[in-house]
């Protein structure tokens, strides 16, 4: 995000309430890895310690100044730049959602006995596509956004987003069609939001081309990651890892490789492709997601095993067969009509 | 809302278009609570009627000056108080609703003969909380766009507006949990929109603390209300009274409780509590929502108890058993695949 | 759409965004009248020629001079006007769709040996209600959006598309409901979008009175071009013919219709109904209707037919029986639950 002119009460608010949705975020990119049988106790308990604590404190690392020049963070004073967080939100999502995945370990029956994973497939591809499409909107707030103003580059970013949104899709198709032999659904949706996180830090830097140059690897990377975690037997029911996390990483190491200066042209000449700021810069933007990384799966690994040892992380078998929604919350999530008679 | 200057013939058809939503917000409100027993043209008759005539009616009462300064209604005139609509809206919804569920009575099967409520649950909680995501999101362009001007403090009213919200759910969870000894969805959704529907009308007036904890109450009374509905046997079958219309009431009396003076500071320092302005601004707003209760429930009657004596309010019991998307309107509502040939 | 001034490099990206949508939406329409038989790669090679050759070109002779004054397109230099799409963008996807579904042929078992219809009702009528309110609240981004600036016009042309919809449902429910003796859902909201799009080529020149007449004649024509379709044994599984072709043309001609001159007044005065602007200016309009109907359903039908011929176009008996989800894409879309042992 670009320095904000603070001081006036009115637009602190604004500010808080555009973060307090980042924060959000990076807490509920944690959900979709450890579903299906995590305690609900837990998921409230790092629910606010992420969006409260952990989110909060690496932000502040990386975006100090938005709130006031004095209040630089010591990352960003580096040259550190992450438009509107591929690392600062969705690599601290995906990294404590990696921890989580490990501390539950996977799902019953979901690896067998000679080492493959089983498809445990969701309830409706439909309402899975939906959701993704409401994400892909949502990110126009997201990222053009992230102006916290109407400026005409805001359509730059618009166009850049969308297209490394489109190029994911289309690369994580193309290699879940080579890899599994039919053009998978969920593999072309991971893609679209693979795309939309690597282009989250450098959407305001980068050229055309280069937007579709980091759409098509995040899409490509993202298939790669999601049978990797299977082989290592890391259980991430949705592939929030692979989506937030590698990707985040990608987006902020693009950053480095693909950043246009300005004499290349923000407006009609967006057409080169490999720009960069050189050596430093890149290895700044690596120094920002790997101090990111240890920090964001330190504290996660630290609060899920924590819970793992108080005995209040995972269901019991007997639950997770079940399924949570009748055993933790006592309500089938799809219910079956019914009649009753009171006559 | 606050006063519009008029007199520009394209700004009255923003504010039409903007009206428009209200009214037919205000109508919508009754559907759940009459759902799966009223007779299609029973629904379309009292829409008209809402949308046409009752919202328009006690809307000029609170809002005429909105219309031009010459056209001030007369509970406004006394310096009553409702940004948004807790009382024009909702709790007009919400007493039209209550009416309807009374005269339509309980569906069949839902009370049992030692008095008890049976659960008839919905067909997918996924959608139902996509329902109320996507109420929630709408609810920054009802809260925040009733400035109608994309000033400053749209950013506070937003921020007012969310934590309400939150807090309502995060109070409807717990109280659903000490009475119902599970943490309830369909009980934490309906804390979303109570805190929501609570903080409509004082969202542009009350510091962060009180926007917590109007949203708090809301919670709690939104629970509640459901279960003191279902012991006097009154049948709403999405909660659409507990939500609205208690809410709605709950919310215009906050304004009288927690409305700040501009002296203390709309801006960095929303860090009080209870303001208010005095029992005589207090009565002024029971009086609104007074006045507001016997108009809405009074037209509701007479609207639902007329349909019931002409004998089209409810369907026969054979057609609700059966279901109303195939007896009313000729189509299953969740078709199973049916496969033809025509070879 | 109003002219535009350009030349400055960051709105260049503005309006290609823009124009993105615009070309994905005329693709996107075809796929409801292929669903269910046509293979997947048929569907990436039309979607590709369809927004990247199709649409731009017949775009550019209506809509030409938004990218600078040097290139007005030969048919908008005539005087025909389309504000947001109405032939551009629906009717051009609609002529694509006809011929898609006439190269195609029925789904196996649509039409009985008495040449009567079955239904093939979809999975669910509340996701297809969604998807409707989705799009009916999209329009209010592409009617009014087109104006691509925040200028006071824009609440008019709300009002107007907003009043054109809902004529639609309540023609399209009522005509329906004539004809089936029941109050179809699907019709009503075919009948919504049937008005959606009849509005879009006019929202900007007409009276509300004018919008609600455009919208009550939508509504009974989806309806009746839903069962003619039928009748010529047409499948079109989700009447994408009905609702943006045969609308897209019928706004194009409300615009020389009711087009009300600016001396008419544009702001309190809307109540007028028929102005029109001579026989001319209607002949311009047919014209540019005429033109865009051979254009695309002549490029549609080379696309689809030579795609037939290749023996890619449809997929065989046995895939479409089982389910394209299943067979093309090997994915169940409405999994049912699964449960493994590992143990």
């Amino acid at each position: 995000m670009p320095s904000l002119s603070t001081g006036e009460g009115v637009w602190d608010w604004t500010f808080l309430f555009f973060q307090t949705m980042f924060a959000a975020t990076a807490a509920t990119i944690v959900s979709g890895a450890v579903a299906e049988r995590i305690e609900f106790k837990s998921y409230l308990i790092y629910s606010v310690i992420v969006s409260a604590i952990v989110y909060p404190i690496s932000g502040h690392w990386m975006w100090g100044s938005l709130a006031g020049e004095a209040s630089q963070g010591w990352i960003e004073a580096l040259g550190f730049h992450d438009f509107a967080g591929s690392t600062v939100v969705h690599s601290v999502g995906g990294w404590i959602a990696l921890a989580g995945a490990i501390a539950l370990g996977p799902r019953i029956g979901k690896y067998r006995h000679d080492g493959k994973a089983n498809p445990i497939p969701g309830h409706s591809l439909v309402l899975g596509t939906l959701g993704v499409f409401l994400l892909w909107i949502g990110w126009f707030g997201f990222n053009p956004g992230s102006y916290t103003a109407g400026i005409g580059s805001i359509g730059r970013v618009a166009m850049t987003t969308n297209l490394a949104a489109c190029a994911g899709t289309v690369a994580a198709l193309a290699t879940a069609w080579v890899i599994m032999g039919k053009p998978d659904l969920t593999m072309a949706l991971n893609g679209s939001l693979a795309g939309l996180v690597a282009i989250t830090a450098p959407c305001d830097l980068v050229t055309a081309n280069a937007a579709i140059a980091i759409g098509l690897v995040a899409g490509v990377l993202v298939v790669l990651s999601v049978f990797a975690l299977d082989k290592l037997h890391i259980d991430d029911p949705v592939g929030a890892v692979s989506v937030h996390c590698v990707n985040g990483v990608w987006g902020t190491l693009a950053v480095g490789l693909f950043a246009a200066p300005s004499s290349a042209g923000y407006g009609n000449e967006l057409v080169g492709l490999f720009y960069g700021g050189g050596l430093k810069f890149l290895g700044v933007q690596m120094l920002g997601a790997g101090v990111t990384a240890v920090w964001a799966f330190g504290t996660g690994a630290a609060i899920f095993f924590t819970l793992k040892r108080l005995g209040i992380l995972r269901v019991s078998e007997k639950t997770e067969l079940k399924g949570l929604d009748i055993t933790e919350h006592g309500q089938d999530a799809y219910a079956s009509f019914q009649f009753f008679s009171n006559t």
